[in-house]
């Protein structure tokens, strides 16, 4: 079973908390045991899990990344974002999850999140749920 | 077929080679070909590979994130340990490794580690191991 | 089915695009839906996603990577290589992909590439196409 979510992000970098939909997903498929890939098919775009409570994470983990990788620097790329490609990179764009009793395996704290790092824009995420034997 | 490793950790951050009792868990799975996903539930520790060797590539992994991400920050999160959720989502929380006869497809030199950013603390890793048809 | 490619890298650091290879390995499994796992064997070296149109993009990643960690710097690995150690876990070295009618499911303008943080070398990639059912 193959699905794609779709997003509006209204930042320029963002950090959208999308494990209910990519759970939904995992119920629709009816997969009781086995693996979810989740995919952004996105270059300057990002997947990750972290905190799911205090929002301040999001913003400290996005506020570290500016430091890391400042959206202006000594860049070739033409276009003015290649501040997101190489967060893209140091982030990761695809994580595989887990799938028991129907549902994902996630920490108490852990949620799934869809990171922005060239926005606003419409975003697409792809979810694979493989059952086992 | 899934299992949960239980971890100590003694410093605040350190990397503990957990290769053999994910090796362990392989067997006993009795699957020779397929796949094993590993995966951290918590959101101050990760997951990586490196060198298993010379225990100096451990510190200097450590040390350079120290360096990139520092304990005292331009932090909101009021733990203390914003540090650790950053260093979370840089260094990754699951790994995906291929079994082929029964063993873990690993390099000569790959480890697999826990990374702990926030210790020391009672840790858990999950294991799924996956039959291919 | 698993794989082994086999690379020759010719600078210290490098990203080579690696999709058609790994593509041909799904054509070549014969598979029309599963998931593929391509694995980097390597620990100063890694695997990433990225644009595959403006060559300029690799650039700039590999640019900001040698920025955030330097060739020389407060390591205690004696191989002159801890820089691609940390880069390598960094990056990461593993990806895992969606296979849908006998193709990797890919965005637009994204490509597989392999990360060479310590050449020149003869590298290898392992590349497991796994079946849904």
């Amino acid at each position: 079973m193959i699905a794609r979510l779709e997003l509006q992000t209204r930042k320029r970098t963002e950090m959208i908390d999308i494990t209910g939909e990519v759970q939904g997903e995992v119920a629709r498929s009816g997969v009781r045991s086995g693996l979810c890939l989740v995919w952004v098919p996105h270059t300057t775009a990002g997947l990750t899990v972290n905190e799911n409570a205090d929002p301040s994470v999001r913003r400290d983990i996005l506020a570290a990344l500016d430091r890391l990788v400042p959206r202006e620097g000594d860049y070739r790329h033409s276009e003015g974002n290649s501040d997101g490609h190489i967060k893209s990179t140091l982030c990761g764009r695809d994580v595989t999850l887990a799938v028991e009793e129907g549902a994902l395996v996630l920490g108490t704290w852990q949620g799934l999140f869809f990171c922005e790092f060239d926005g606003p824009r419409r975003r697409s995420v792809i979810v694979k749920v493989f059952a086992d034997r």
